[in-house]
């Protein structure tokens, strides 16, 4: 593998990532309902499941290490049939890496997103995107993704590597 | 309405709450399983995800606001056609009222249990349920339900309430 880049790190945003999928998060909720007779607010529909061909939904709860900085991004990983949606629930900040739908990923088309504790993100069926990149300490998030016949994960190595510094 | 009746609130398990769903929470797996070259571990399926005929799953954040103690208990909803999970992102206990399904409820059938903030829950279809009781402050939740066509809610009045005097 050729020497590493420098990954550049962006806020995530729901525009940024709009091309990947969706942000989970109470501000980008294209409708709220006050419901429960006033006493909660929906935030309404902020996520596109897809559990795919003969696929079911299934929640999950996955447990990350956090990963050591400077990080070597030297792989991505896609799941072609249905959507894969993480929370956090232990309240620290992670890394999203992503790279658009494809046969073969092209390395300048890589985004680099620093999510805060209070946003989820839901993976569109087919985004490349990194495994679990925790920060800061083991961190529990909330994974809603697919189970069903068919293979529904592929890995790819990069041409090169990405070195993210993420604070 | 006949005078309240004192509720008896269990603390949250997997067994005791069988009979209306799932708890949502990684010592319930029934599988954990080692992922991402180690770096993680996913605590598999842990809710029976029904989004029904002509549904589709779909994600909301409800935002709810804490409830006064002692709190009256009057009614409970159910959604016949679909399930509905909570799981808690604000690090805050909440409770939980059910009734098992049936048309009408068996006041003496009231279930009522302090989730920690760890432990969703997972109301399996036509549960009869309590709207969410978010305790302390202002409580975010994940909610994991259905979008389709058809009347998803019921709400039925208790032949007399109970009283929750949660801590």
């Amino acid at each position: 593998m050729k020497p590493a880049e420098i990954a550049r790190v962006e806020p995530l945003t729901a525009t940024a990532f709009a091309a990947f999928g969706e942000v989970i998060a109470p501000e980008n909720a294209a409708r709220r309902i006050a419901i429960n007779a006033g006493t909660a607010e929906r935030f309404h529909d902020l996520a596109k499941i897809e559990p795919g061909p003969d696929g079911r939904t299934t929640v999950s709860i996955f447990r990350g290490q956090p990963r050591p900085m400077p990080f070597e991004v030297t792989m991505l990983e896609r799941h072609p049939l249905g959507s894969q949606a993480f929370m956090p629930l232990s309240g620290r900040p992670y890394l999203v890496v992503v790279a658009p739908p494809g046969e073969q990923i092209d390395p300048a088309s890589l985004r680099f997103f620093q999510a805060n504790a209070g946003q989820g993100v839901n993976f569109a069926p087919g985004v490349w995107h990194h495994p679990l990149l925790a920060l800061g300490g083991q961190s529990d998030f909330l994974v809603i993704d697919r189970s069903g016949p068919g293979d529904n994960c592929d890995e790819q190595n990069l041409p090169h590597s990405f070195l993210i510094n993420a604070d």
